[in-house]
């Protein structure tokens, strides 16, 4: 069977991971900093290198290509992205975009003609210190006016950031691609989460991107002198924060499975030893697979704990702040993932992606499949990041073959 | 009865309140800054113009001056701080030194030649926005090197508020005042607590004031995609600080009446709403009015609860942080000041404070009494702060007939 060239792809990931390096072996290649853009660069040089085309769009997405065996081919996209949040590992994002270069020079190395173009794609922003999925919304046609109007990192930023990369705002939309020049999108990546690690499985298939919804809850009390203030006569914000912290991981824990709720920050407004806190605000994210779960979540989280939390003595403030729908992956993508493991005795299981991903502005357009390895502990935005270099080649193994698959039955799609 | 001048207490009253006046009504008056050295000037123009002597010792130390009828006599400090938070109200400290001043006037315009010394004193940087009782510690003799080594705010603004108000380091401990040379230290002051409005009471007096210690503890647990981590994989550092949070309310509540424990501070390391907290720092300060008590407190809460909280899954660091011990005032002022009282027709109730002043300084060297009066809903160090004029001139004139009971008949101290 035709495999990737494992050693070419270890040498390719090793000169990666110099580019942004870190002292602890960590990268930093935040979108469009020098860093990152010198690894788009190094991506371009290793695929005109290996004989492919490349291309970048008005959104800064950066493609080497491979063409079909026909001026009218549809495109077989396979990606991920280079850039990092700001102190990150060697493997998210950077896997998949070397993965998908691999794919190509395995492909053309073996003088096949596919019938669909293939196209390795590094998209850009996908982190999102400046929009998050940046590129990959452009390609779907989901970069909206009111995502450029508040991006994530505030507007100068934004501007600064796609000034730097030589890119303009009005035409970051014309990255835009027609649903039917597109045969489908394929991406590897880290699991970034424990549960192939746990049950010792090589090979994880997406079934859903979970959706998420994000919320700032503000619980204001009485800001008094801690000394003289007897406990009985306090109303102290901390404490409602606190029960609500606690009441939201074990309503999530006990009553939704698979779903995920998380206060991710919880900050006393001018604290100091000797002051009860009277005003504190929190930060809480909820996830699940579907948008049931997730209305279910929210009744119960934010309309129901928070206002317990709070009780009769807290005012309770709630802004509703980011909101993903859940999306399902393609069916029958995830058949031929499994049966490509099989085929090369892997083991696989289905899995949700509690992460987002470029994936899920694709599946909006096109057939989209996602292949996940295992991430060793689970550590995923961290230095310590770590994939087993044998599950790393595991990966690209089945993105090649199932690209192969999709390549010579497109019609299937 | 000999009373103080109520319409010229007012006025200094309202005159003060102007200096660092603040647009919602507040001052702001923090440690040497313009504001502070103005209103201590306008302190000592109000002093002249009634004809006292006026002094400043080396450690900034603001004092108008009623001789005694000997070149002998003991010296009778009746004081408190014109320094505020940096959003204050007009009340705390400013009624203590306006009374102080009042009585001297009232005594000397009655033509009394007293056996004492009578010295209202405006102590420095009581709040501590530099150091914190700095000006009574020093006249004490308690300003130790460790205290100047690492100053509340920092030793850069520490050095630039000293200079500002033309002080120089070494020679603060110069204000040390020879414990023979004095009679005893009395101090109003409002009571920055709820009691006594709740209880009905005109006038509070002190018998201890409270000790505390305070701790900074951190939790840690695994920083991780809050995305891709089950609830049940997780070690969320922010968890564990919520549990403990509720666990200092509840005990000290239940099990420890007339104490108080605070945790003013939570800050989450890093925070995102993608991120479980992986570190999260806590303050936490507890107060009683014994060492016993804070010995059984801390045992509980520090080393008890703040383990049970971390559990096994989370790394727990305490670092001890202030220690201040509790001082019991003279008890035969403490009868003075409730025979004064029922003598003026006021209701009087005994009370610890919670706050530290600078009474607790002054206590370790001379038989030192505190009056409170009411605050209106227990609220200080905020513009809301108000104690009703009443209440004002009740505490006034408790404070002037204890100095005389105490100036007429100095051997019983």
């Amino acid at each position: 069977v035709l495999l990737v060239d494992e050693d070419r792809l270890r040498e390719d990931f090793l000169a990666l991971a110099e580019i942004g390096r870190l002292p602890d072996g960590g990268v930093s290649r935040t979108s469009f900093s020098d860093a990152h853009l010198l690894a788009r660069r190094w991506f371009h040089e290793r695929a005109a290198a290996a004989g492919l085309k490349t291309r970048v769009d008005t959104a800064g997405n950066h493609s080497a290509v491979l063409e079909g065996n026909s001026p009218d081919s549809r495109t077989l996209l396979l990606g991920s992205h280079l850039d990092t949040v700001p102190v990150a590992g060697r493997y998210d994002g950077a896997l998949g975009v070397l993965a998908a270069l691999e794919a190509l020079r395995t492909v053309k190395d073996a003088g096949l003609r596919l019938p669909l173009t293939l196209e390795a794609v590094d998209f850009s922003d996908e982190e999102g210190t400046v929009v998050g999925l940046l590129g990959s919304f452009a390609v779907s046609g989901m970069l909206t006016q009111d995502l450029l109007a508040s991006p994530r990192g505030g507007r100068p930023s934004f501007l600064a950031a796609i000034a730097h990369a030589g890119l303009s705002e009005d035409r970051l939309s014309d990255a835009r691609r027609d649903p039917a020049s597109l045969a489908g999108y394929l991406e590897l990546h880290i699991e970034q989460g424990p549960v192939l690690e746990r049950g010792g499985f090589d090979i994880g298939v997406v079934t859903t991107i979970a959706g998420s919804r994000s919320y700032r809850l503000t619980f204001e009390g009485a800001r008094r002198h801690a000394g003289t203030t007897p406990m009985k006569a306090r109303r102290d914000a901390l404490l409602g924060a606190a029960r609500f912290a606690l009441a939201v991981s074990d309503a999530v824990t006990d009553r939704f499975p698979g779903c995920v709720g998380t206060v991710g920050g919880l900050e006393v407004e001018r604290a100091a030893f000797n002051v009860i806190p009277g005003c504190v605000r929190v930060l809480v994210e909820l996830r699940a697979p579907t948008a049931g779960q997730l209305d279910a979540l929210e009744a119960e989280v934010v309309d129901h704990m928070a206002r317990d939390a709070a009780g009769a003595d807290l005012a309770l403030t709630v802004e509703r702040v980011g909101r993903w729908e859940p999306i399902d992956l393609d069916a029958s993508i995830q058949t031929c993932i499994v049966d490509v493991a099989n085929e090369l005795g892997l083991t696989a299981t289905n899995l949700l992606s509690g992460a987002g991903h470029d994936a899920q502005a694709l599946a909006a357009i096109t057939p989209t499949g996602m292949v996940f390895v295992p991430s060793v502990g689970g550590i995923s935005h961290d230095p310590a990041e770590y994939t087993r270099w044998r599950d790393c080649v595991n990966g690209a193994n089945v993105l090649l073959r199932v690209a192969l698959r999709l390549a010579q039955t497109p019609e299937t799609l």
